[in-house]
């Protein structure tokens, strides 16, 4: 079992720094632009000329759920006191039968639970999770109770009752809110009534958007029938999630074959290096096996977010290194570039490439759908991103450990200490800029520490001996008593990452990682044309450190000169130096040209 | 000045074949799909439930204007009566005023003249080029006074009562009509109307789509200040015709260096190795200096002849043989392209590139807007290019010669007969498939022959005796006297062609080209993942000859193994031999993968 944030406490480092900007500035700055756009004020269920959005309740339900996991270790009154009085609306306006929803209650109230696409159960489970967290965390008693009613009410109408216009919500979610809901109180009725949706869902036909077919929303099979992993990307990985947890405490082993076949279609076939997931625009969806434009990559923040939560509850239900390298390669780029370095900023889509030129022109342009976007923006309409980012990093601690078997697991090298497995942990790690990590270890037992996929050799030492690690299963153990000092350093070092040759958009190139950070060059360091950059060689390469991370150095060569459009003779190269830097602190600097792959 | 198709006879050859195709199958397969479809029907001006598309009468005048340029080498009492009788309802039915548009004088009478993006002039433009040609070829008499006529309507309404919705003609088309009938006719006054309609374009805010620009018609400057190709390929490009025509017969310089100007700007920064122009698939337009994608290209094939029809008029203006250079890339490439090999059926959209399961999955799921085409269809809902087709094949003989200064102009080598510059030419030519080209000339002059751009040396005799040809401006010439047999070698072998470094689409690639024809390579082959090839030499390259043309086989690497989707290591390549085909041939042989540029 993964050992949750509430139970690890972060260290200076990288991801305190991450987590405290989260607390001390996008938390804040994410409610304000929420204030802002009326969706606390959605919730007073007052009729408004202009109807809220369908699923603003879900972006208040998750800020609060991010809120209480900073409460502890960064209490704040003004933070709390919107809490209590958020809370407090949300019970007051909360129908006698348990149900609440700002804009059906409001607006609809004749079509509660008639309407598959419209999100309400979606919505439901952010509030049944945020109600779990606040409790969990000792911030609130309240809203508890009052999501437990709604779920008794939901599982009133679509379990016994059965008398919805629906069976199964177009936007899954409710089914992963449920298990936790059953987590934290005890209570199995909300366990089967996650696996009543669980079950019902791809039995028959159900309502659909006109423009949808039914893998858009995994409703094409049932679920322990899936494979492949289809359809909206993010709807995908919030049904696995349950799917993993349902099946882990059902011993249902037919539901994780599932999820495991789900997992390694994606990491085989469809994942970006950034650990970006679904690259289809059009529904932000899953597409082919190796359909991995760069430009034009869709990859939301909320997708890369959803497999890191895939991935942690796959290793609950038996765990695997790949599960936490897949956590690291999302964690790291992807999920991290979904946020501005001031914290402000967010970016819904994640493409591997920019040309701010076309993208200037895209916009200038009438009759252009996608207006690629350059750069971080505060809020969306469409804001799901920005408070599931706040909550991730909230609990980014719940991502380092885990116990199997008695055996505590280290399989994130971040700062942190923790008690487990009859040991207090303290970790220091240099990581993600260098390799090396110290441990010391009160108490007895058994630690097993996975290798990182980019380490090209592990030097370990125990109270300063040298220990040759045994690598088994991508991971290794080491025995301790007493105080026990451990050095761990995971070579690192600049290396090319080449794709699967039926990797069209990336064939004949490589990208450039560094530790678990992707990199990638930008214009304001380099000039533009980067699609046209070859790296011979890695060797020469220079690292430089600053605000943005690791920089690094590297010869490279470009074409010299211009000419006619089409020649005989290729372009004459000349020697460059190429500044690189790790992909997540792009666009940070002016809206420019961004390129990962390069010849 | 170019020398008419009237002039020119072709002979055996691979234009001969393509013209005898395009008589004995194109001409009434078309007609045929056109007449199944209502277009033929539409002209009887008889209220139909469903009105017709607004520019079916240009499909009609098309067809018609192909029709006549073939009715001298290929009489046909079929087609002749076709002819007669869509003449004689079309004359029947115009207004007494002289207009006639079968939508709008049926459907919306009240708007004649009042809708600026409805295409009303661009079909009144066909219907007179149809008229012209039907005369010059002495196939019909009738239609001409009708259309002019109309003309006299067109210039009271828009010239002198200006009492219309709009001053000049969202589709350009009307312009280099209206020249046509001038020069046809010598009647000035349509000179004047097509100058008048050139100097209105660009001078205040008219009427557009709403989802468009000013941009998207030319609309956006006044035509002697345009110095970029913008907007929709084929409107820009027929614009440029009428530029190019009005400028030649006023001697207005400032039109002329625009249109050298345009044309410079397509060749340097916006033309495909294929010829096709017009990347951008929303608005079918001029998108970005170099923004050429492959998979991606609309290239649409009447965006292709009109860029040969404007090449050809900038010949006109004042010869160069950049002229002739691209009209050769586009007609072998781009615009031959454009039709199958049994002639019947038709491409719109000519992408570089195809990804058959891409495609599959594109049509598969709903929401994406564009379904790439991988076949060619009989015809299409909007269905210009096909007869668009039939109309430059029909005068292709108009294509190969010139007069400069009497000196006659050999520019593309075409076997075919003509007497111009007191002398008469006849030419035997082996191209596309070999280099060598054999005139007999009987009278005196000087001959001046192009120097195809792919030729990579020349060998000539003049009665036997070897010459050295003095290349200057793309040419060389030769004075002769009585009768003269020369025989040219221009020296033809499979090249790599790069494109300029700042095309991202082609960046680290390369393409092959032989003698004028691009190649390709289809996945019926060679397999799939095409896009993984590389070609590291053409040493070794065999030459096939079969139905589709000239083939290669070239020696190739591509990626053995499968694997990880991220790898540290490259792919090992293994040798194969990769078969090549002229790009214009492709897809006659089912749906599957298209490759132009390899690694």
């Amino acid at each position: 079992m993964r050992i949750g944030y509430e139970k690890v406490c972060l260290k200076d480092g990288f991801w305190k720094d991450v987590r405290e900007k989260n607390a001390r500035v996008s938390l804040m700055n994410v409610y304000r632009r929420f204030a802002e756009t009326g969706r606390f004020d959605a919730i007073r269920c007052e009729k408004r000329e202009k109807p809220p959005h369908i699923f603003y309740d879900s972006d208040v339900a998750k800020w609060l759920e991010a809120a209480a996991y900073l409460q502890r270790d960064y209490p704040d009154e003004e933070v709390a006191s919107i809490i209590r009085g958020t809370v407090r609306t949300i019970v007051a306006n909360q129908l006698p039968c348990g149900y609440f929803n700002s804009y059906y209650q409001v607006y609809r109230r004749d079509r509660i639970f008639m309407e598959r696409t419209e999100h309400e159960l979606y919505c439901a489970g952010h509030l049944i999770e945020a109600a779990v967290a606040l409790d969990a965390c000792g911030v609130d008693g309240t809203l508890l109770p009052a999501m437990e009613k709604y779920a008794d009410y939901i599982r009133e109408r679509f379990m016994i009752r059965r008398d919805t216009g629906f069976t199964t919500c177009g936007h899954p979610e409710i089914e992963l809110a449920l298990v936790r809901l059953y987590a934290h109180t005890g209570k199995k009725k909300y366990l089967e009534l996650a696996e009543f949706f669980l079950n019902e869902r791809g039995r028959r036909e159900e309502p659909i958007y006109d423009w949808a077919d039914h893998a858009y929303d995994q409703s094409h099979l049932p679920v322990r029938q899936q494979r492949e992993a289809v359809g909206h990307a993010v709807r995908a990985l919030y049904l696995y999630c349950a799917m993993a947890d349902v099946g882990r405490l059902t011993g249902d082993a037919e539901l994780l074959s599932a999820c495991r076949a789900l997992f390694d279609d994606i990491v085989k076939h469809k994942l970006y290096v950034t650990g970006g997931v679904g690259s289809g625009w059009f529904g932000e969806r899953f597409t082919l096996s190796y359909d991995l434009p760069n430009a034009e990559a869709y990859a939301e923040t909320c997708a890369g977010i959803a497999l890191i939560l895939f991935c942690e509850r796959l290793a609950d239900a038996g765990n695997r290194s790949a599960y936490h390298a897949a956590v690291e390669r999302a964690l790291y780029n992807n999920v991290l570039a979904g946020e501005s370095l001031d914290g402000k900023g967010f970016f819904y889509v994640n493409p591997l490439e920019a040309d701010a030129a076309c993208a200037a022109y895209a916009r200038s342009v009438p009759g252009i759908p996608f207006k690629p976007l350059l750069q971080r923006v505060e809020v969306f309409d469409c804001s799901c991103c920005p408070p599931n980012l706040v909550r991730l990093f909230a609990q980014v601690g719940g991502l380092i450990y885990g116990e199997e078997d008695g055996v505590l697991c280290v399989d994130q090298y971040i700062s942190s200490q923790t008690d487990a497995c009859g040991m207090r942990v303290c970790m220091t790690s240099q990581l993600p800029y260098e390799g090396s990590v110290g441990v010391s270890v009160s108490g007895e037992g058994t630690i097993a520490f996975r290798v990182p996929v980019w380490s090209t050799g592990i030097a370990c030492t125990v109270n300063g001996a040298q220990v040759v690690p045994e690598v088994r299963d991508g991971y290794f153990s080491l025995r301790v008593a007493g105080e026990t000092a451990i050095a761990i350093d995971f070579m690192m070092r600049p290396r090319f990452v080449y794709a699967h040759p039926a990797v069209r958009a990336d064939s004949g190139r490589k990208a450039v990682e560094y530790g678990p950070f992707v990199l990638c060059a930008e214009s304001c360091d380099n000039g533009g044309r980067l699609y046209d950059v070859s790296i011979p060689s890695l060797d020469g390469a220079k690292t430089v450190r600053n605000a943005e991370g690791v920089w690094l150095e590297v010869p490279a060569l470009r074409s010299a000169e211009d000419g006619a459009l089409y020649r005989y003779q290729p372009s004459a190269k000349e020697p460059c130096t190429l500044t690189l830097i790790p992909y997540y602190a792009w666009a940070n600097r002016g809206e420019g040209d961004m390129q990962i792959w390069f010849l």
